[in-house]
């Protein structure tokens, strides 16, 4: 059995430091990293795909709303072209470090607060994959089941994978409850809990309910309190479950 | 005799409108598109690189300093990795708008006063040029004659474009007379000056003097009063002499 | 008879001129002042409150969302708390530029999407009407009547002065229809229609109903095509009626 | 004996935290509070004047140069209009926030590049000063002795603080070795060099030689490595050497 393990890397800014992406990258097998927007800079992105390149971890775009101070998790009201034309800059802005760096890019994966936008609305989601397919229609697309980008993506005969996440909760009909700050999570559980959405496509909802629930890419946040903890217990478990990780291929 | 004729091109930024590219743009062979960092932005440049691409126009890149309140004309102290970093973002961002409308990005020309420091400053030239490199060996380079950046880009195998300025002014040394806010001119006078640049390689200095010059390219600003006439004075002037206006070949 | 006239100005930003606010100036009574979020820029408003101060005109503060691309007009998810800090920052910078002028601050209107939210919802409302007392009780609020801010402002005893709008439609139940970008008018027109809203308290809504409408001050754009056309027709009109024109005291 | 401990809070951003500002708040007299340009954000600034009263800290502003990127450390090439027009408009900011807090504002100490600008040049030396006196010509400046700052203030009567930095080096002429990035300090070391600079007026420069200084108040850092043991450590030597620790009064 195989997964792909994949993170938000490249969220400092300037001085400020979020997340230790070097030691993080160690354990993952594609990185989501942010262009400049709701987060990231030139500079912080150029590392961040040296630290990947390094790990032989697979790069993807992880474009946010135009929001550096509510880091891309406050809902804006954009127009679809808006959506576009952010999202095509981003995507542009990262390819160039990842060919300086020789490397290929992966896929892309909107973040926060547009990834939320997408997944609610077709006009959004099919503006965030006309971007995608504009700068290379061989790229992945990394979204939740059950949203409308997932159809859309589809429809425009985008290659998806789909998502699990670690350390987010689940209502009761699959959506993910985002929240504005991660809170800390105890290793074993999230562990346990991955495992079970891994190898059982199951999960336990908000509601204490369990639901169905499926993907082929499990997301570790890397600037929750633990983060590290949490995801070597994550890379532990599926080692000692027979798990290989690995990103989709290029 | 064939000359080619460069502007700045998307240098609105959303509700703000700066120059008039649509129509500006039938009259040039080479557009300099900003980036986003002292000017332009997503939804901008999508709209300017349509402009372009319906004109015939060869699209370079424009990246210029990151302060849009200083209109990128305020020189910063950034390190040279900054600078490496900064250009290649906008490089990147540029070329996947020129790429998504069909047509192949030509070349970069720094901005203001990153302009200015890569013309003075061989680090800061370095940092751009290997930024231009690391996106696409073959794309050009637009630089002044006698700078740090010729030297630097010879010196990495860059194929330099020099330019000529119409309606800046330059010193008895022909470096030119950088102003932070670009004032009228007379189209005729501008155009006999160009005349005289391109065919006889000189130009009057500020302190009188005549001055040899050399160029293959001459830009025009598209964001000064009475842009327009000047353009198309300078325009007429070259087909009343038989010099075709065309942009080096991709 | 006695009517406000205001104005949103000093919505230009480093290069980018927006409007033509010294001569705008010269036609009304209060001037909302940018602030820096939406549009604006430490110079511009300097240059703004000078323009006020020499044409006796009063000066508000106008705070807009965090959102220079987007010219604070796509509504964004703020918090009430970052709504109040947001506010109350903006307050306090123009502030420093009316007492640094030797004028007192007279008022604080809400621009944009932000004007929008605070008529919409309560708890906004609340956090715009707090960080406005927290200044200065006894400023004025500038807001539409009907809306959650009114009744907020009311419940905090806060001044409140109600709005016209001399060149935006309004909907049957008399709320604004807002669009992103303003369109031109017939000045003519917009003069007998302001005419109608301040003598009749009446004005013809979109559906062609026609509505009864209160306020004290009536609003002009200044951004709009042949904007100073209509600001000086509907000067000329109040002059016309005996209606003279002045801000409310200090 | 007594004297002022003063150090750059509030300079966190978004989800971006810098420091431990609730802590380190416990040990000053004084807090430069930044207002959004090189650091902080209006929610940070509500936060950190919070943190400010509960500790009866006095706060002053501390306006840095518009690059957030760049944690406004890399000098900029602003006009001494905008070097006013910028600095007034981050003072009347925080004042807002101080004010909303039933303080009142303390002092205005110039941020990084900024510092250096005003420490050297003359014109930009009075465009701070101007700004803060057209606030409110009572408030103190903090600034460092035998740079033009200090002459121009003495010149316009404004009190002068003069600082002493506790983590910072010095060169042979007495001016400050400025690093972007600050680093690491042995408590113990900084504690009795504070000691020395206080009681005795000296510090041991880079070269080796004991130079004369001289100042009523030390600065020390609150984001380098350690911060917090630093300064309970000068905190406790103080304490040990029956130095009383105060802000100049209001």
């Amino acid at each position: 059995m195989q997964i792909d393990l994949n993170a938000d890397m490249g969220e400092s800014f300037g001085m400020y430091k979020l997340g230790n992406d070097e030691e993080f990258m160690q354990y993952i097998s594609a990185a989501n990293v942010a262009c400049g927007f709701h987060a990231g800079d030139p500079s912080v992105m150029k590392k961040t795909v040296g630290f990947a390149r390094r790990c032989g971890v697979q790069v993807g775009a992880h474009p946010g709303l135009p929001d550096l101070a509510g880091f891309g998790r406050r809902e804006m009201n954009l127009t679809p072209d808006e959506v576009y034309c952010d999202v095509l800059y981003q995507i542009g802005s990262l390819k160039a470090f990842v060919e300086a760096s020789g490397l290929r890019l992966h896929h892309v994966k909107p973040h926060g607060s547009l990834y939320g936008m997408a997944h609610r609305r077709e006009e959004i989601a099919r503006a965030v994959c006309q971007a995608l397919k504009d700068v290379d229609p061989k790229l992945y697309l990394y979204a939740m089941k059950k949203g409308a980008i997932g159809a859309v993506a589809e429809d425009m005969g985008i290659r998806t994978v789909f998502e699990l996440y670690a350390d987010l909760g689940y209502d009761a009909e699959g959506n993910l409850v985002i929240t504005r700050e991660h809170g800390a999570h105890d290793p074993a559980h999230v562990a346990q809990r991955v495992l079970k959405m891994v190898m059982d496509r199951k999960v336990i909802a908000e509601n204490g309910e369990e639901i169905a629930i499926e993907g082929s890419s499990v997301c570790v946040h890397g600037d929750t309190p633990g983060a590290l903890a949490i995801v070597s217990a994550v890379r532990r478990a599926f080692h000692e479950n027979g798990i290989v990780v690995a990103a989709p291929p290029l």
